[in-house]
């Protein structure tokens, strides 16, 4: 058997442990060939390999980012200056020059969307979801969740003293467009004082009342933690915006930080590692039993997988009644609701 | 309601958050008091005791070791030097003395045993898993164990860049006296090529064959993970053993390092300091909710408890059909198991 | 005799290990007594005083931020709200209230300028040099600088592998509002690019032209590092500006971020907690010794000291014919500059 | 013009950033053609070459180890198996059949005598200090030594908070068989207790009197930070004998940890990378100068060089005067000294 692998959207730390983990499975253990496809989609679509043999697979299991590199194209949305006409065609058509009998395709929302039609046309699909926003449905955890909550919890541990030090409010805005996990788990870890995200409507007299009432207990300084895609009617950094609105609303002295491509790059953390070692080879064994068109999941303990067909156009959001919300509320975390 | 809380046996990173997590929850959420109990279970029979107000609460939750200090006394064992002929009876009494309703224990298997044996003399007692070495049992996962496989790991990844610019064999000890955990995770986030667990019995001529092979295949260097427990004639270190061993059986050169305390101590990794909180506001809810006899436990995704009369006893080894291992074959792994 | 030690503007990592070096070396070596002031200068303005004992002095070492708390507040310019109506006059009355002999003052340009003016309205005072910006007049370096040289190499380290992925520009801004230290430093010590910083005009075209030769010839990406600092015609952020700029200019896809406030928070480095050990020793040498009105300085490899009357008022840039820049330019970097 | 770089001895973070520092001035500043030898000296012997054009150079900067590979074959001692005769003469022969106009080494003591030696011989030789050790006579720092220090004091970090825990005395053998830099730095970086190095002769009376003496001022544990190159009668690990030593005479609980190979693995400082950038356009300096048969040196804050004629043979101690030993004393640090 032959297999390709490519990595599509937004790159994350555990890429490469991923593309290890299919490729030693597959050849190791089952004999096959692999051939990485550059650049995501568009790699297929102009026919650009990158060779995948054994010995390239050693010393990536630790590097940030992803060799075959990666793209935003999205083969099923026509767009301008597009290189082909058809381009699901393009892919079929590739797909069969390349004499793959599977495809691997690493990826978040998006690109599990485009594995599964792809998979409607006929292709033998297995998807492997990454994304450091964790809000992939249909997998308990992606790999890239850990390494970024590692890096903004790092980074507000730091704001803490020098957050003292000026008796300051710190506000510091983490990635999550539309889910926020990093926001709950960093601002959770770091001991943050209020953390707003997207899923929850926050008031900002509440946000306001809050950090008054700290500063009235005599708390020398508050950290409050923002998910980048909360309510934010400037559309700009929702970061900047309730720091202005707290600088606005308080007498308190404000600074805000934006935390940035930052959390999104370097080496995985070991759990990411270990978990994108297992998706991989998880994927393998998908490819050798022809179990096509799932993606690969984490439920629980187990690895596992689901069907394409379940995961496509959804977003894995957080719960309102998340325990971790619960407990934070006991730990004297605000989340910005209205009371 | 008045709870006490001590941790008792190894220290490791968390604990100061789970203590945060038992005392925030149950003087924010259910107005109870709380006390510190000084080095374990000694503090009780010697009763020295630590305030924990809310106000000390903040600020320890990223604290590595544990502001109650620890200690290895063991109530049931009858030791030279005691300071009480009746260890359990000093502790009933001053249990009643500090008028305390609950007992939370912050501990290993050890430490769970006792607890069990306080719950059969009626005390209220509830149980909190903690190790770095993730071998209690009934429980997924403890913390503590998360951070020392990140210092493990990291630890590893810098042997790398020696080993291959001298061509060396590096030997490294991990922590793990009974069970393999933190080798097993360690070794495969770093790309151990070799891994050896006390659970799995090794044969050392096939250790060296595989460096051989390794070495015939034009690999420059490898990397061999010990866990500190396994089978050693010598009875000193397991790590100086086999790197003595493979020296004897081949002509390559070895270094060994043996990572030692190192791993227990600093901040807690953001995944446990979040374990950590979660178990800690569980163990108060189970005292409000007077579920006492239990020791809170992480299944699959759910932090819940299990009752002290499971536990005790008992150690969580790896299984030897563990998956990561089996993945672990897949990425060229050895575990020295003779073929 | 008893000295007073305050910090004042804003804070960096290695405060604490200089109030360290000058509390235990005042305590130990010269059995002298040692007060805190709180808060920079209002804290003697207002009398707000903290204990430093030499138990107090344990474990401060490590710790970023400043246990003293710091403030901008300026005593010799009148400014609206000031507690009482001749600053530098409560000071002096304060000074004599305390009973001091002589005072600490650690801080940037401005506090050893205030330190100096102080000194001549006659107090006994010392000024101990603190800023990340390395851009005190008179020592060489300024503890603060290499922890935050250390944080902007990290996270430019991480950028490299997404803007590798992403084949993009990365222009990454960190501090530096009037010197260039960090973004010279950090930019060499990550690889970066192309390099800005104030002290050399950047030509906006020359900027462009050189991504796009590294586009050319086929390198996959870009680092920009920019001080914060350097000529921003619209006065918001230089890294946007410096982004938008490129976008413009050229068909690249570029990506900004700013690094923030998480470069003065944190543990100092390992160098900075021996230089401001040694910088607050020598301070406590000086009062001994009764040198008064110095500034304690590091030239070449010597503590040694300054006459605060040469410092005040002056500001330490980087020179345009610095060796480093010559060796960037060796190295492929670029600094802006018309060609 | 064309020149060969080789390392040689142990291996150190920030080798690779000097060979980038030599090659990218020699072939961007200087058109000249660079080779790498492979392996150290052992290298020219077998005339193993690995090529060095620009585009191989860009990404090393901040690798650890050395691209090109170590050993710590002594081309001027006889040695049983050595692959030619006359070893000098096979190396002459091969730097004329390579067509070499210089030769760069890069590497410690021993390798600098080397270098002088091939420049007797009539070699173009430029030597380039490094070693974790700071121990090369003739320059103020190597590059490594930052960054062994700053693994070092992450270690003794950590070891604060489980000793802290448990009431223990710690001791940690650091790197240093001659001389003492590592453990001075480190030790005094992370607020050691007890400092032992080579350079001071040490009373193990005095040792456990100071440990016994801050157990009794209540000070909860201690650290003990010792070089490996002690005087150390059983010739094993100076931290063994010292943790047995201490516990033979004292009733404290003790515990070792030998830091060993990590020291020396993994990404070079900032610091490190910097000065290596700068060592190794300074080599490409002088062999475009003639400047031959000298070793470039860090003096204060320039970077010049030395001859090797001055430096071969020496190597550079801690001077028992030595400031940062004598501010050490005013932090209540003993140094083991018999009173």
């Amino acid at each position: 058997m032959r297999i390709g692998i490519l990595s599509a959207g937004g790159d994350c730390p555990g890429i490469n442990a991923a593309i290890r983990g299919v490729g030693k499975t597959a050849i190791i253990e089952y004999g096959m060939e692999v051939v990485g496809i550059a650049n995501g989609f568009s790699g297929l679509i102009n026919l650009e390999t990158i060779p995948l043999q054994e010995h390239l697979l050693s010393g990536i299991l630790t590097l940030g980012g992803t060799i075959l590199g990666t793209s935003r194209m999205k083969p099923f949305r026509k767009q301008e200056g597009d290189p082909v006409e058809n381009k699901p065609e393009a892919i079929k058509m590739n797909y069969e020059k390349l004499g793959l009998d599977a495809l691997v395709c690493i990826g978040g929302n998006g690109t599990q969307k485009t594995a599964h039609l792809l998979s409607l046309e006929g292709l033998n699909v297995i998807g492997i979801p990454k994304t450091i926003d964790n809000d992939v449905w249909g997998t308990d955890t992606t790999f890239g969740f850990d390494s970024a909550v590692n890096i903004a919890t790092d980074a507000i541990d730091r704001l803490h003293s020098t957050a003292n030090s000026h008796k300051r409010v710190m506000v510091i805005e983490v990635m999550g467009h539309t889910a926020g996990w990093i926001a709950l788990y960093a601002g959770m870890a770091s001991g943050g004082d209020i953390i707003l995200i997207p899923e929850i409507e926050y008031d900002m007299d509440r946000v306001a009342e809050v950090l008054l009432e700290r500063s009235h207990k005599g708390k020398a300084y508050s950290i409050v933690v923002v998910a980048e895609g909360i309510e934010n009617p400037k559309k700009k950094s929702a970061g900047s915006h309730i720091a202005k609105q707290i600088t606005k609303m308080t007498n308190l002295e404000v600074r805000e930080t934006i935390l940035g491509y930052t959390q999104r790059g370097g080496s995985p953390s070991p759990h990411d590692r270990i978990l994108a070692t297992q998706y991989g080879a998880h994927a393998a064994e998908l490819i050798y039993n022809r179990k096509f068109g799932n993606m690969v999941s984490l439920q629980g303990n187990d690895i596992t997988h689901i069907p394409l067909s379940e995961v496509g156009g959804k977003v894995k959001l957080v719960p309102s009644n998340h325990e971790l919300i619960q407990r934070g509320r006991y730990m004297g975390v605000s989340f910005g609701e209205k009371r």
